[in-house]
């Protein structure tokens, strides 16, 4: 299909920083969360090269956060993740798949912990806020749950590191790997953690005051001038070559997180309390039927990938396509499918059914980076 | 801002008839419980005087069909919705406020019921079947719940009834407004109420085969060519002018049923085990403090409301609006707000907060049409 234009309205939320990703030029949105996420700046592969080279600031708004506050919070929480949170700590954050009764995939967040009684679940595109206030409405748990008014913003590329020393100082380099910390600049106080939606390394900032927020912009723009700096967003073609999945696109509710090659975030054996826990623990034991797995496609002139494709193998179907791509690293199509375990070896070679076409394709275990 | 382009990907699901809505020039969509919806075809102006004079086809696929299926269907709709379902006949329609726990706005969908422990809520835009599996999550209610694959198209306009009789014979003058009733065209059955979000009056078809809806669409358009049948869609301007309230847009969870003035859909007093019920009880003895208003508006060229307007009543704020438009048949602006008891009275003047200018504005306790 052609692109086409997108209709804003208050219900496709607009952001604090939407001015400022409309001064720097963005040219397509996608909806998520029911607000908008950047999806273009220049085209999808020169954002890609940039990104790969420099340094880009996100709003990723849409990472919404739900906030758990109360004496029953973390009960809460352990009901609702199959993973260990026991070494989770407030310097960590803890990426959680978050299941239905039957296993089926909700959400994919991370888990920030603030307090002990107090947590942000920073959530993939699904209404989680419903999904917890069903939850509940039937117990007699003490929380408070909401909405928070925080609007992150992310710093991406392998020059990230050098422009947020620039702003916040060396005690950046403090942050491990899904590590946070709360630093300050201009005498605000932000929580920051290394992660991101890329694979290019950087952090997320996590934005509660929206005038030191547009503030910080304005400074990280000043402070990266000499890195190329530009408003960018999560490119389709690195977050493939990445792995990294879409809720939505690469999962759903009819996926389990071991479909999903998310089994290492689960421990439901020690986590009794867990929503789906029955589901999980039958899973575990007998291991999934089909899983995440990536793909080289050869060809050119691809569609867009606006719904799953077809995948074959020896006159058999034997999976899906749900997220495509050409790279021009790596001059192939990448992309991101859920594969039978009869075909999901390293090297397999498939056909993948797009539109009227047929392409040759190979099944990949690992990421392309 | 600008209209911006709309990156589509399996997330922002396509329906099956989206390649029809392109064959037919649709120019913009929103993105609508995760999935397309048309918002232009010419311009929302052409649009809307072609709808008021003669008869579109809309594919409202995103009035996704949440299906609860099983012996405790009926105990679970009436934990639900507020609204005495006592009446409720699989020949009826009943339009039901979902609320949380407090009371506020999950959805405003449309309930339909099939069989005794069968039933469709046809849902606006929020994730309701992860409300409602988070709701049974702790109990032992015995009911399946999905997504139906149901992909609805309304039939709208002042010549619907028309078309309608042609493709589907005069058994459809039988069918009241919010009546329901199974159909048959060339040798499928459909189900078909007396419904839509317009104020033009018409039909919803409720697509359960989807070879079946693409060769009723051809049909469609070939039984009207003389009545000047075109694809169509939701108009902004129509909407507000009937009043139309938009989940997302004008009420949101912060609201509650009464102050969307949906009170006469809401019966906690006899609804014993509704979801809600002490809250919605409190609101009905003391009356909602705010309510959804209708207002017309001085000016010309007003911005797009993409964030609420604040009104302004002898210098105190009053409350806001949240979907406005330019009506070309009442030469005004129209528009929907939430205004507080104070200035919601009929033809109270109040200054309209849009962008940096003010305007002025009347309240109107009756819809335009």
């Amino acid at each position: 299909m052609s692109i086409p234009l997108l209709s804003v309205s208050r219900r496709t939320r607009i952001t604090p920083f939407t001015k400022k990703l409309e001064d720097h030029g963005v040219k397509a949105y996608t909806v998520y969360n029911h607000m908008l996420l950047a999806t273009t700046f220049k085209t999808v592969e020169e954002d890609y090269h940039h990104l790969k080279s420099a340094v880009q600031v996100w709003d990723v708004s849409v990472q919404r956060q739900i906030e758990i506050k109360g004496p029953g919070a973390k009960q809460l929480i352990e009901r609702l993740t199959p993973r260990n949170l026991t070494n989770l700590t407030t310097e960590k954050c803890f990426y959680i798949p978050i299941v239905d009764r039957n296993g089926g995939m909700i959400n994919d967040p991370v888990l920030i912990k603030l307090e002990e009684d107090h947590y942000w679940i920073s959530i993939a595109d699904s209404d989680v806020l419903f999904w917890i206030l069903g939850i509940v409405t039937s117990g007699k748990i003490n929380v408070k749950i909401s909405e928070a008014s925080v609007f992150p913003l992310a710093i991406q590329g392998p020059k990230s590191t050098i422009l947020m020393e620039r702003v916040f100082g060396s005690a950046i380099n403090n942050i491990p790997f899904f590590g946070i910390k709360t630093l300050n600049f201009n005498n605000t106080n932000f929580l920051i953690s290394k992660s991101g939606f890329s694979k290019q390394s950087g952090f997320e900032i996590y934005i509660d005051d929206q005038d030191a927020g547009l503030n910080l912009w304005d400074a990280l723009f000043e402070a990266g001038l000499d890195l190329e700096i530009r408003a960018g967003c999560p490119n389709l073609i690195e977050r493939i070559e990445g792995g990294l999945l879409s809720y939505g696109n690469d999962m759903t509710i009819e996926n389990s997180p071991y479909e999903c090659g998310l089994g290492k975030f689960c421990n439901p054996e020690t986590v009794k309390s867990c929503i789906g826990r029955e589901s999980l623990i039958s899973e575990s034991l007998k291991g999934p039927a089909k899983q995440i797995r990536y793909l080289e496609i050869d060809g050119s002139n691809l569609p867009n990938c606006t719904k799953p494709w077809r995948i074959s193998h020896n006159g058999k179907d034997v999976g899906q396509i749900t997220s495509a791509a050409y790279s021009p690293d790596f001059k192939t199509y990448v992309a991101i499918g859920m594969v039978t375990s009869t075909s999901w070896h390293d090297k397999t070679e498939v056909l993948v059914h797009a539109g009227e076409n047929k392409y040759d394709a190979r099944i990949r275990t690992s990421t392309f980076i």
